[in-house]
Parts: C-alpha cells; sequence; structure tokens
C-alpha cells in the first residue's frame, strides 16, 4: 500500500488585466501545479510568473492544456478531431516548456483543463490523441487524468506514465463518479473530512460513498480546488493532517530531477 | 570571401479555413523555412502540417514569432514591453518546438516578423528582449535579423549566432536602406538581376544601390518573398542561377543533424 | 402558387490578410448577401467593404452570425447556453447593423452560420434564443434557417417572419434531409439540373428524393454556394434560367425600402 | 456659469470567467456609463448584465470602444489605420447598440478607451476617423474625450456634441496635462479635495494646478476611476459633496429620454 500522495492544484489561470485565483498564497501548500497555457488562461506573462512561483516553492510543474475558449474558460464542449486535439495539445505544451526552461525548470506532468478534461476522460479517440501528444512531446511527461478514465487507459496503451486523480473535497458516488454540484452534499467544506477521505484512499484503495457504499478509486494524484475562498487555508490543512496521518505528500516526479 | 547562402521564406501563414501562401510550390527552392506560430497567422493544424512539408524537402525549420494581431497580421506596430516580448517569443518558439521534436525536427532559427521584425531593427531594449528569448530557448539557435540592425547586434551580445538577413528582390538606397515600396523601381521583378545582386553581394560584401553607389551589406541570408504571385518560378530561377555561378545553396544549420 | 424566389449567399468571410471566396463575382447574381460578423470570418474592414459591395449590386444584406470560433470557422459545434447565443447574436447583428447604417443600408434579415445553423435547425432552446435576439434587435428582420426546421419554428414562436431555405445544387432523402456529401451525388453539379429543382420547388412544393420519391420542402430562399469553383458561373445560370422559366428572383424584403 | 456636471465611470471590464472592478457597488453614485465592448474587456453576456445595471440606477450608458487588444486591455498603442479605427468604432457601437435596444437603451455617448483615448487625443486623423463613426452611427450621441484635446476637435469638427472630460482625482500641471502618475502627489486621495477641484472648475473654468498656477480646463464631465479600491465609497462622497455644494450632478444625456 502506498502512503504516498500528491497535491495538484490549476495555477496561472489569470490573463492580462483579470487577475483568477490565489496562486501566491495556495502555493505553498500543494506539490504539483498545472499551469494554464494561454487558451482558457493564462498568457506568457502570466505563464512566466507562475513558472517562478512554483520554483521559488519547489513545486513540479504540468502543462493544463485546454480546448481554444478563452471566453468560455474552456468549459464549454467544442466538437474537435482526434488531429485538432493533437496539435494544440503540442502547441500548449511546447509553449509552457519553453518558459519552464528558461528558468531551468522542467515540465513533469500534463492535465487537461475543464471541458477537455471531462471529454477525454469517456471519449477514447480523443483521449488517445492527448496521449499521443503528451507522448510526442516528451515521453517522461506523466498523464493526469479522471481515475480510471478513457484519459488514463489511453495514456497507459500510449506507453506514458499516468496518474489517476481523486478529489478530496467532493463527495463520490456508488459507481465511482462525482456526485453531482446540484446535490448538497456534493462539496466537502470540512478539509479533516477530505484528508480522511484521501486517508481511506490510500490505506484501502477505496472511499465511501455517498450512501455509505465503498467504492475502489485508483489515486495518485488529489486535485485541490484553488478557486474555493477558503482554497489557502483548505489546502493547508489538509495537508498538514495527511502529514501527520503519516502521508507523504509529495510531487509525482522530482520536480528538481 | 563565403559563397555560401541560405534561402529563406515565410511559411505556414494559412489561418483555419483561410489559406495564404504557395507554400507547396516554393518550398523544394528555399533552404530554410520560417514558420508562423500562431500570432499572426498560423494555428497549430497549420504548423504541424508546414513542418511536415519542410521536413520532406529537407528544408531547415525556424520560429517566425510576431505581435500578438492576427487580424493585422502582426503588420501593426504595437507598443510591448521588453518582458511582454521576451515572453511571447518564448511561447512561440516553444510551441513550434514541440510540434517540430513530434516529427523528428530541430528548429534552426528564429526570425521575427512583421512589424516586431522592424520594431526589433531599431529598438535596441526591444531587441535584447528578443535575443535573450531565442537564447534562453536554445542557444544553438540562430537569430535571423536585418543585416547589421540593432536586432543582430543584440544576438552577438547575447552570444547567439545571427544570420544578416537581405533581400534579393529589393533595391537598396546608398545608405543601406531598403527603397520605399512606393517607389517605381523598388522591386526587382526579373530572378535573373536578383540573382546577380545576390552574386554582387557574395563576392564584394557590397551591393549596387539605386543611385549607382556602391553600399556594403553583411548578408548571410536572402528572404524570398513567398507572396508574389510568381514566388515559386522566381525561387526557382533565383536558386538554379545563384548554382550555375557556383554559389552553395544551403541553410545556415544543418537540417538533419 | 408563389413563382417568387430569393436567392442568398455567405458573403464577407474574409479575415485580415486572408481572403476567402469570390465575393465581387458571384454578389452580381444574387439577391441576399449574408455576411459574416467577425465571429468565424469577416473583421470590421471586411464587413465595411462587403456591405459596399452588396449596395452597388442592390443585393439585400443580413447578418450571418455565427459560434465564437475563429480558426474552426465556426463549423465546429460548442456548447453554449441559450443566454449566451442570445447575447452573441444581438451582438453581432449590432455590430453589421451600425456599419450597414452608415451606408445607409437596413439589415434584412439574419441567418446563422456553420454549426449554429446546424444546432439550432434541431435544438428547440437554441432556436427560441436566436430568434428572440433577431426579434429584440428589430422585429422587422427575417429569420432565415433550414426549412421547417427548429430554428423557423421558434422565429414564427416568436412572431418574426421566417424564410425556409431550401438548396438548389445538393440532393435530398426521401425524409427531407440533405444526402450525406459523402455520397457520390451529394452534390448537384450542373446548374440547369439545380435550376429545375427549384422550379419543381416553387410549382409544386416539392422536389424529387434521391430515390425517385417526391418529398416536400418549403422554400422561401435558396442558398447558393459561394465557395464551390464554379460559385459564379453557376450563380449566374441559376438565376438566368429561373428567369427564363418566368421565375421572379428577388430578396426577401425590398434592399431599398 | 454651468453648476451641472455628469459623473462618468468605465464598467463593463470583466471578462467570461473574469470579473473586474466594482460596478455594482460604483454604479449608484454615477451618472454615465463607459461600457466595454468586447475590444478591450467586456463580452456579449457581461454587455448585457452591465447594460441591465445601468438601468437598475438609471444611468447613462455609453460604448467605452477600444482596439483591438484583448490580453493588453487596449492600453498598448497600435499604428491603426484611420480607417481601421472608423470601422471598428462603429462596430462596437453597433454591437452594445443592438444589446442596449434589447432593453428598451439608447446609447448616449461614446468615450475612447486607453491607449485610443490617448493616441486620439494627439492625432487628429485618428480622431476625425472616430468622430466620424460616432456621428454616422448615431448624429445624437455625445463624443466624449480628452477636454480641449485633437478628438474633442473632431467632434466638433464632425458636427456632433462634444463632452470635455476632466478628472477630479488627479493633479495637473501648469500647462494643462495631467501630473504623471509616478510623481508623488499625481493621484487626488481625499474625495473632498476632489470635490473642491469640481467646484472650482464648475465656477471658474479653471482649477489650481500643481505648482499653484491656475489652468482653464473645459468640463462637462468628470471620470470617476472604478478601478481605486476606494471607488465606491470615493463616487458616493465626491457626489454628495457636489450636491451639497448645489452642483446637479446628471448624465450628459437623459438616460430615459
Amino acid at each position: 500500500m502506498t502512503r504516498t500522495i500528491d497535491l495538484n492544484c490549476d495555477m496561472g489561470e489569470s490573463y492580462g488585466a483579470w487577475t483568477m485565483g490565489q496562486d501566491a498564497a495556495v502555493m505553498p501548500w500543494i506539490t504539483s501545479a498545472n499551469i494554464a497555457c494561454g487558451f482558457h488562461g493564462g498568457d506568457p506573462d502570466v505563464m512566466r510568473a507562475t513558472l517562478a512561483l512554483a520554483k521559488q516553492h519547489g513545486v513540479a510543474v504540468g502543462a493544463h492544456v485546454s480546448l481554444p475558449d478563452l471566453q468560455g474558460f474552456g468549459r464549454r464542449e467544442m466538437r474537435v478531431t482526434p488531429d485538432e486535439a493533437y496539435a494544440f495539445t503540442l502547441y500548449q505544451i511546447g509553449a509552457l516548456t519553453a518558459l519552464a526552461r528558461a528558468q531551468a525548470l522542467t515540465l513533469r506532468h500534463v492535465k487537461p483543463h475543464g471541458a477537455l478534461y471531462n471529454m477525454a476522460a469517456r471519449d477514447a479517440m480523443l483521449a488517445a490523441a492527448i496521449a499521443r501528444a503528451v507522448r510526442d512531446a516528451d515521453a517522461a511527461l506523466i498523464l493526469v487524468g479522471l481515475a480510471d478514465s478513457a484519459l488514463t487507459r489511453a495514456g497507459i496503451e500510449a506507453g506514458i506514465t499516468v496518474a489517476h486523480e481523486a478529489f478530496a473535497d467532493r463527495r463520490y458516488e456508488p459507481d465511482g463518479t462525482l456526485t453531482p454540484r446540484r446535490e448538497p452534499d456534493a462539496v466537502i467544506h470540512d478539509p479533516l473530512i477530505a484528508a480522511a477521505q484521501v486517508t481511506q484512499l490510500l490505506e484501502h484503495g477505496e472511499m465511501t460513498s455517498r450512501t455509505g457504499a465503498k467504492v475502489r478509486i485508483a489515486c495518485d494524484t488529489i486535485c485541490v480546488h484553488g478557486d474555493r475562498p477558503d482554497a489557502a487555508s483548505f489546502a493547508r490543512t489538509l495537508r498538514e493532517t495527511l502529514a501527520r496521518e503519516g502521508v507523504t505528500v509529495r510531487a509525482l516526479a522530482d520536480p528538481s530531477a
């Protein structure tokens, strides 16, 4: 049984004159930063600053690739072809890679954003295109996707390392899907309960779903939401609680390797 | 005296459903392709196809980086800060690098486009930012700029290789600047005369300006305009004439190294 | 039985430095121009020039509204909310209206483009939002949509005039849908056969489908494709043949009223 | 001597998922809202919501037109031609007009934003193009520009009403220009002092510059900055103080006319 976990968070989603999130406050408590690459948020200046912030805190950096939809923040599904997804995934990874390399940083992972994440979790063709793009950019990159989804399967198929993502602050249904946000208890507000959910996951490979039934969930990395008002304190308490429980919180790959 | 010259051309400036240029017809006759990176033209799909075309013809590939102005095709000057230029230059180089690497291609050069090219030729601060971005992306990249301009000086200052660019099909003034396009004899229409201008440049390091006075011009690479109606036949005749004159036409760096 | 028909064509789809279509050659033969509004093609300069061209030929002008997807040319379906569609439809109609008014032109119709057209033909909620936007922009505007579709129904429901669109150069299936383009006989290449299909439609309210079975199709306006290589000669022959057959070819609303 | 003044503020500069400004808190205290039109901020949804907010408070609405530069928030100068400026000004006015009309609102004014405002204050050709666009959109629109600038002169030349804008919270130089922001006393932090500056302006047509020398400034409208942290309380105190001093605070044109 592994007692190691990565805490990842979406970062660098400001754009031009607009700020979003609490990157500086959250960065100290996470181990992997998914950095927006200009398609749903982020611009070259924001990307550069976010990389510097991650470097300062020894946080592993990865590309948070998205559909090309700035106004919709990458949250609106678009019918893109696998070839289009392959090309724009490479484009975004490359853009961030060059800005990272200029700061002597190496990208460690790629995690699709928003609608692309959801589409790739269920569409095998799209997932395969993204996985190939990640592999062709750098076969050492880790592909982060919804646990046991079409995307993680595509990554395994493409011969790259995948990381199964689970959520500490979301309730699960007995079938392993997330309880929809419209349900009253969809979100877990107490970081101690969230930490307990993670600990259970690490010890038993399962969590207790909304109905009480146990559900098996693979989990290599936990998504910390940076957009909740208490994001920084939530992340801090989650991390400190996990540490107290003897869990090693560290990035999927050594950020400084 | 060097008897070697590179022929470069702007490529991959189509965008989405819109096509521009005669890339397939011109590519066989050039040795370096400056590939648009999505800021003035080009999109991830077009970039990928243009890289494949260059690979097929053994043409060296480089990034044709631009101001962010799609509607203006990168031809409108914008007051960007050196920091902004540094970041968006890295962004564009990186995006193309990843798409190139996926085809086992290595970028060989970077050439600013349009208004950015002109601004960087005279603005030392902007030029320095671009040169640093090129160096930080990959110190082996060659920076292509207007011959003996602020940009080539900045590249030398940054410790990277620069290539001085001259124009085969444009007339020069005695002070070394290009004869403005509004003048009747600004453009050289006969590829044989263009070839003679190049040969003179290679043999004597100078060309005969519009007034007949000789002007010294450094020249490592010749810009072949891909947007003239006879672009392909012009490029072909230029290249074949140079070859007959004993000039070796080859890329600045070995494309397959 | 009406013996009057409108011939509409998508126009003004150039963008910045990129040209598309043969607007100047096709404009003389049509009666309604659907002008792109900057979301899939067109920009303020192109819109202005296209309006001037339409005015010169006495062609009625309308807004060709699209999903916000320049790279995809508005052809990729996006999951937009009805509220988003309402707002961006008004935005685009308004932008073109101001440019038209500056030339003393009045918009006569609105026709969704590409993926938005297809989505609105089957999605009643989306169609209702578009119809309300058209009505709220100007209740005198005519909403052009696929004949007998969710969009034309929504227009009728909203209390505005609708125009049912049919295709002269496409084959139909017995169920009234277009024969898919992958089928060998999907496109009608001979303008005389296309004209005969239109005449049959006007006289009998039906056309002969691919299988020979008759199918009833409402038809107030015929879409002339501007992107076929022979667009201008096709449009001209179609129009002249219809005129010879006694059909009055004129805009849905008087362009100069 | 006029004892009437308009208080205008830039509004609706949020974009997609990003929020900017404190529109809901500031709107009750101003009389004219300059609403972003999508080129530097704002999108169709934001524009619609901002119009509704202005309507609720009886605030006059106008178009805050910008250079096309979302990432740069319209603050980077771009070398656009007068024809381009004419067309994109009409485009933006029209887009907002349609969204306003759908809420039974009429645009009252147009104020260029950021770099376009500054460029139009000194460039007569650019200013003339903008003034013609405003006139051609609706000759009843009021053009708001820097007091006694090339832009207000162009508006007068074009035969439309202009409004000279001055700043309540900025110090002036003896030559009538604003004290640069890098100077320690460039910004007036106390709304009572700002109100006194406005009262002096209304009573005597002049204000006391940084050096103590009097400077004559035309003034029909006062810009209230919505991006200062205390924007709402500043605007409220300014307005209430002016009212106490017997100044009538009202829009340039009756919002409900």
